[in-house]
């Protein structure tokens, strides 16, 4: 892996969109009368959800692993996210033909493991805490050699993520404003480095879920909040920010608007109902932020990251 | 209304992909490394799920409503679908700014009503017979001299609803063979029209519900059957052919091919979950006619219209 000791840059960001593109989608950019109405203002869609395995984590797994040295890559990479970054990370490591160890708790449903199993990782479970879990990663990455992988601290990974903005400000001049959600962070640094790479003037505003409001709580106070007991249906959003991420964001991001999970359900429902799409809680939280107006958008021209589209569709939170 | 001596040519599609132009969406078409692999073969779908009104019915009712002459326009038009075609008359009233009415059975689902009244048309109710309803349109056409825009046994409708497929072929050449599924006929024998238009060596191909299979065994018997009692989740699939579609049909289909419902289902679930759009279960039937192996598409180029996405999300076929 790449480390740096400098912070990283645009510059990063740019270097990452050239190392993914044979591998990456560039996902489409949409629009949609029905929520420009609904907004009173130009939106422009990034679709991460058409992205592979269906959210943008495979750009910073992309990045991080194709960054890799021939002879780091033979000893593998290991993560510990069960989510839409493990996913990403086994592909990723399947492409570059190296094998990828996912670190994953006992009590992790068999829907996440499958996903991950299906890309060709190695799953190693532990007991559900934090300790137990960082304690079987060390001594498999002891033991291997393999490089770690983290999901958003980690300088080759918010690189890798800011190239979703990078492609929407390309395609789409003149944006206002760009919103992406936040969760760890990774995105949302990614995408500020982007942003304020492409255009010094807009402004970059980040949507947060209000029980999950640490990162709201860490930009007003100009310090890292830890996430202790977070209560959200946005699955993806409910990390802490890391020294790293939070660096970017206080440099580059304007507001964090906080967003209940009702909103949330309804912008999600409304995308699925107007746009045709699917979409997942996280990705709805900066929709629901301009539909519940937590920001005022009007005549402006706004991008919005949605960031995925992976969704258990026996379980649909309006249907709960 | 134009009103053709001679039936309808592709030549109707051309002019009609004119007409709509300024109003209809050029929906794109987008292919998925996941479905490719299930299928074997090169898939391009037709998205008419992002058209206006969420289906392809307003390429034919905007096609319908903007050959009116002034002095029919002014009179109004007059249609008796409560789904997807009475909400694309409805529209396309709106938007040549002319009076709609959308006859409704009584016992119509109040969503229905709802969309068609959100774009402004005139909801009149009727016994819920095909009699009471012929006898109530027949009134208001006589005291109206309003033009009666029929959904699939109308040339203009017809030539409208081809413009997908004649997009598709534009955008996507060499295509083996075009699918589409099948109700009345009128997408189908203008998907039929516009891909013999533009290559006489595709092959065009329908999928209709096994439980609603008239169109199969008029095909077969080389006359029309009736549709008595349809069973189906499909519910845009659920009318007979009209001598119109018949004809262009016999002329150009090379097969119909029969599929569950419960591949429908699949197939419905398994674009949402990979291709993440929003389909309605009428537009996965082509779709589940390929995965179910219905039809040999190994190694070919295949074209697929997705018909459309108004679905009920309270209400989804796999959580029945």
């Amino acid at each position: 892996m790449i480390v740096s000791v400098n912070p990283v840059t645009f510059s990063d960001v740019q270097t990452a969109a050239q190392r993914i593109a044979p591998y990456a989608h560039r996902t489409p950019v949409i629009t949609s009368a029905s929520l420009d109405r609904a907004a009173g203002a130009k939106l422009f869609f990034k679709c991460e959800n058409f992205q592979r395995v269906g959210a943008f984590k495979f750009r910073g797994a992309c990045n991080a692993i194709f960054s890799l040295s021939e002879s780091e890559a033979r000893r593998g990479v290991l993560t510990h996210s069960s989510g839409n970054h493990g996913a990403a990370v086994a592909l990723n490591a399947r492409l570059r033909g190296i094998p990828a160890i996912v670190v994953m708790p006992e009590n992790s449903v068999a829907v996440k493991r499958a996903a991950v199993a299906d890309y060709g990782a190695r799953i190693v479970s532990c007991d559900a805490t934090l300790a137990a879990r960082d304690a079987v990663s060390a001594k498999i990455l002891a033991e291997t050699g393999a490089t770690l992988i983290h999901s958003y601290d980690n300088d080759v990974i918010i690189a890798g993520q800011g190239t979703a903005a990078l492609e929407l400000m390309q395609e789409v001049p003149q944006l206002d404003l760009v919103l992406a959600p936040v969760g760890g962070g990774g995105l949302l640094s990614g995408t500020a480095l982007a942003v304020h790479g492409v255009s010094s003037k807009a402004r970059i505003i980040a949507a947060e879920p209000a029980g999950a409001d640490d990162a709201f709580r860490s930009l007003r106070d100009g310090r890292i909040h830890s996430q202790t007991d977070p209560q959200t249906i946005a699955d993806g959003l409910r990390t802490a920010l890391s020294e790293r991420t939070f660096a970017v964001i206080r440099e580059h991001v304007s507001e964090i608007l906080l967003v209940e999970d009702e909103a949330t359900i309804n912008a999600m429902r409304y995308v699925w109902e107007r746009m045709k799409i699917v979409i997942e809680a996280s990705a709805a939280v900066p929709v629901a932020a301009i539909l519940a107006g937590r920001v005022d958008v009007r005549n402006l021209r706004v991008g919005v990251i949605l960031s995925g589209g992976n969704v258990d569709l026996d379980h649909l939170p309006w249907s709960a």
